[in-house]
């Protein structure tokens, strides 16, 4: 039986970059939970994306698998990924190094990005200057901001691919509960303007796939089947499977603000326990 | 500011091991933790290594950062190599991929060594075959039988740096309570036995350090200063540091058997919080 596994970032200029990051003050430990430590990307880092998938930020299951993109959302990712026939093309960062803590005001959103852009500029000009990727889809309003402050830099005017800016695919998640009208409308909106983006992306990338697809939009809801597993050789060498299922399997959890932000509980999901 | 990190097994023939390991039936859920994913090993894999550490199998903060010997047996190791002047050349790895679930009865041993032989011969001839690796220091019996098994073989009898097997650094603790006269005294005849074994392994290694030291032996009791915190340049890119540090971090919790089979709790310690 043979795995696939990430690397990781130890290639240049990508292992310089994982040895450089900021943390405190850039990243504020009252604005950011920088005790979780930085985590930098999923997805190649060897020249063969054709597509960048740039987030927000990560969440308690990066902090644990070290990669980005890999709980709800990234599953949801994964799915539009699928849609446009790339299951391996792409490379995924995200705007902010660590978990963002808390929501941040509109009005400071602007002078986190400022104080964060030089790091962040770096590992998009490594990873979109002289590359082949063809596409940038950010996720979120925050990442599109940043992305397109990034595109008013010198390395960012060079950048001549598509840029896509989509909503966060847990946004619903976070405007309703489940079931309701609301989450029913938001999630209809949401895969509305997703559409719209998969058709555009789909033209800008051509031939270039890792298999044949005839482009399927989505419906007015999210099915289960629009949302696919983490690829094994996203993960760091003998991941388990369940931490890149469709399960959810970290959570934060403590009685006192302190101590939640403090923990971290990883538990592999039933029906995922060999022992059973 | 500059972060060392440890790019793990990407390097052949190492890569190929990491992408070929066993999980059941080699290893029987029943008797391993195979749940959370194998755990290869520690330190350098470049050729540098003059000593290899060899132990019985990873624990809970292992599962986590995905490095062998980074709980409190790894840093009573880790003062063990400092005391030999070794900070960096060394190697790590464990008998067992995976966490030994319950304590397995002395005949259940034998089999559990002989299902698993092949692929813990494979590591170890990666890691010593025509090596620069002038020592091998086991810790604990199981791990001891396991190598002196692997010396018998082909590649094995090719081998010919030192062998020394030495006590587990947690036996006093998981044979006695700490300050009990049981313990104290378990200590001491641990660290004696260390003693002897660090006197024979300075000798061997001759002046093949990464910094000059005069040997100093460990007294009657553990000294705070005899543990030492893992290098950065051992763990993960991005890992945090308290996740290398002196303190404990993961525990395993949980109201049932089931639960707490399933479950490690992962908790930044107090004094390591950079909100506070």
């Amino acid at each position: 039986m043979s795995h696939r596994f990430d690397p990781g970032p130890v290639e240049e200029p990508f292992a310089s970059l994982a040895r450089a990051y900021p943390g405190p003050p850039t990243y504020d430990p009252q604005s950011f939970r920088v005790e979780w430590g930085p985590i930098f990307h999923r997805g190649r880092l060897d020249g063969s994306a054709r597509i960048l998938v740039f987030g927000q930020d990560p969440g308690q299951h990066e902090s644990i698998a070290r990669r980005c993109f890999v709980g709800e959302a990234g599953q949801r990712v994964q799915g539009f990924l699928w849609k446009l026939g790339i299951e391996r093309s792409y490379a995924i960062a995200n705007a902010f190094l660590y978990s963002v803590y808390g929501q941040p005001w509109s009005s400071e959103v602007d002078d986190l990005l400022r104080r964060t852009a030089i790091f962040r500029g770096r590992w998009l000009t490594a990873l979109l200057d002289d590359s082949a990727v063809k596409a940038v889809v950010s996720f979120g309003r925050i990442a599109e901001e940043a992305f397109a402050r990034w595109l008013r830099t010198d390395s960012g005017r060079r950048f001549d691919g598509h840029f896509e800016p989509l909503t966060h695919p847990t946004m619903p998640d976070a405007s309703a509960r489940p079931g309701t009208p609301e989450y029913v409308e938001a999630m209809k909106r949401m895969l509305e303007q997703w559409n719209g983006g998969l058709a555009r992306i789909d033209e800008v990338l051509g031939a270039d796939r890792d298999r044949e697809r005839s482009l399927v939009p989505y419906g007015e809801a999210l099915l289960p089947d629009d949302r696919k597993p983490i690829p094994e050789g996203d993960m760091a060498a003998g991941t388990p499977p369940w931490m890149r299922s469709l399960k959810q399997w970290a959570a934060r959890i403590g009685s006192t603000e302190d101590t939640k932000r403090a923990t971290v509980e990883v538990r592999v999901p039933t029906g995922e326990r060999p022992w059973e």
